[in-house]
């Protein structure tokens, strides 16, 4: 079997990641053949690391256009992620595309359709879907362990970042640069699993404070209450400037409540389903019983997840192996926050699906009113490898 | 020194508590001298109990008014609690008032001006003050250990209560008979601690439901989202009808966190101001230290709340010994929970100091256009002694 040809376009922080599986030889099934970026000086420093065989590009499309790739990653801004997937899509390329899967869903829906069209491997980089903590969770409620779910929270408040964090791009948690704050930089990771474990919310109210405890034009906090078509309550909270945070999920059902906290699972199981033990009771202080399970899973969570997400997106172009994620979902955890700002934006309730034109011209208010002007700035690439939760 | 003479008002499930405690010997300062109740049957089921001297009454004026008492325990349904003692405090009696204060703030505001020109001892039962855990945590809060808070999140799902549990009172968790649902009834000592910890938010948001999985006409069911005057953010989510349910306390601030569960209290300390770290911090992932303590405190879950309460507000009318719950506090969970209610009806945010004529309004709505019917209604008294958070 031949090798598949990828392209790696952005090599920023996690094009940068992208491109170090390739070089230590940890992708089987493919070999790099082109790199991109705009920024020549970024793009060329790696000439000397790879043959002369691989191609440097300073456009995504002659790279898309040049022959010498089956797929492309892509590790761009999030506003590029659509732009340059569709172009991959209808060049009849592989697409493996960074988190998040784009600033808006209007965009994101119109990738989804290039990409639906095309049959190719589509995968969105969310990494965490490989931690086995959270698939043995999402297997547990899949099971039905939990019934029916009844309310799931999650206090994911420990994506701590300093100013510099943000000073070190121009581009960073602006409107026009980045689309969005921490729901849309580190968070897009816990509201896939939000969804993918919980479901799709139908209603969103929320609060977000832009710029509360940095100097930044997006979004630093967010404070979220779902409501699910089944009756179930959500509540997400987070924030980049509290420490230490906390990360704890917790999913309360009709069979009892599943936590995480602390890289464990506790599954307090009740040994009969409450609404039958409420229907069957005549004493009004009684409880049902519960046991206090502790949930084995392999912690997985040291794993290069990098590595094997783009081996999974490479073994399912090549043989047709299932992608861990679908890259038609990535527009679930963006509708999510998309709604999140809406919500804050209208001061309302948001219904999902909500009126994406209404979305857009929001947002393109939000770029074109901007006064906001960044100070400090200091760019730089920034040793990520072990920053964000695998 | 002469004894404190007290009448309790109303011998219900909580009236038999206080009864017990001057029964059993526990109240060393006041001896109990009358008691009155609407319900005859349960008033005169306790004539054998007690001495001759013992003064029974049918209304509570009566007893008020009789010159046998100088102070009285109220422990009637809500709406009542603000009436009586108002009635008690004209008479130049003390008043020791179960919680919640009463049912709507306009009442109660009244009921704080008739304490305020009697100058008489006034306390609300809130027997959790009494907790050492959460007066450790009120305490270090007090004394700054957490700098400036920033978020303060108290997950209270563990109210369990079966449907039977509301079928044992026609008046229990109807709006003409209760005004209310968990947040009336079981929430107010969180509530209450809540803002004693935390201070009073500025405005809310919040989802009530309203017999969602019990069948009642007021809520089983609420989620709360605060906003503070320093920019500080709350969240207070409570069931009735979750199990196992969560008890997790959790306060954010410039210093760390603390994280009350399970009955313990846990500091996550930093070793300097977050705001000062991310000031001077030149790095975007740089963190900074966090020591994990676990604060001690002398456990008393396992004291007599109750008995601590009655003496500690005789012996504040007897000798001004400082009141653990002051009366006028009373107020403020009432006031969160009033507004809570007014945010769902109104679907919208409600600034503290709500509109009070428009909350009585839309209550007295709520109670004229009821048609909500109970079935299987069992009047009983129940045995609660082990069934609060002490």
């Amino acid at each position: 079997m031949d090798k598949m040809r990828v392209g790696i376009i952005g090599v920023g922080n996690m094009g940068s990641m992208h491109l170090s599986r390739f070089l230590d030889g940890k992708i089987r099934n493919a070999e790099l053949t082109a790199v991109c970026d705009i920024n020549k000086d970024r793009l060329y420093r790696l000439k000397d690391r790879f043959p002369e065989s691989v191609g440097f590009y300073e456009n995504s499309n002659d790279l898309i256009n040049s022959g010498c790739v089956d797929g492309v990653i892509i590790a761009t801004p999030h506003y590029d992620h659509p732009i340059i997937a569709i172009d991959a899509f209808n060049a009849g390329l592989h697409v493996l595309c960074e988190k998040p899967a784009g600033v808006y869903t209007k965009k994101v829906r119109e990738m989804n359709e290039a990409a639906k069209k095309s049959g190719k491997a589509f995968q969105i980089d969310f990494i965490m879907r490989t931690n086995n903590a959270f698939r043995k969770i999402k297997q547990m409620i899949d099971n039905n362990e939990l019934g029916k779910i009844k309310r799931i929270v999650w206090i994911i408040t420990d994506w701590y970042r300093t100013q510099a964090y943000y000073n070190s791009g121009g581009w960073r948690a602006t409107w026009a640069g980045e689309g969005g704050g921490t729901l849309l930089n580190q968070n897009p990771h816990q509201l896939d699993l939000f969804q993918w474990i919980g479901g799709m919310p139908k209603r969103v109210r929320a609060s977000c404070y832009f710029g509360k405890n940095r100097e930044i034009e997006v979004e630093d906090e967010a404070t979220a209450y779902f409501e699910y078509d089944n009756g179930a309550v959500g509540v997400y909270m987070t924030s980049v400037s509290e420490f230490p945070g906390t990360n704890r999920l917790e999913i309360a059902g009709d069979r009892g409540k599943i936590v995480y906290e602390d890289n464990k699972i506790t599954f307090f199981r009740t040994t009969v389903s409450e609404e039958e033990f409420n229907k069957n009771c005549n004493n009004g202080f009684d409880k049902p019983e519960a046991w206090k399970c502790e949930i084995p899973f392999d912690d997985n969570s040291g794993d290069d997840a990098v590595e094997k997400m783009i081996n999974n997106w490479v073994n399912a172009a090549l043989m047709g192996e299932t992608l861990i994620a679908p890259g038609f979902e990535g527009i679930n955890s963006l509708m999510i926050s998309n709604g999140i700002y809406l919500s804050q934006w209208e001061d309302t309730w948001v219904d999902f699906p909500f009126n994406e034109d209404l979305f857009y011209d929001k947002l393109q208010e939000k770029i074109n009113t901007s006064d906001f002007v960044k100070k400090d700035v200091d760019e730089t690439l920034l040793d990520i490898d072990n920053t964000f939760h695998k």
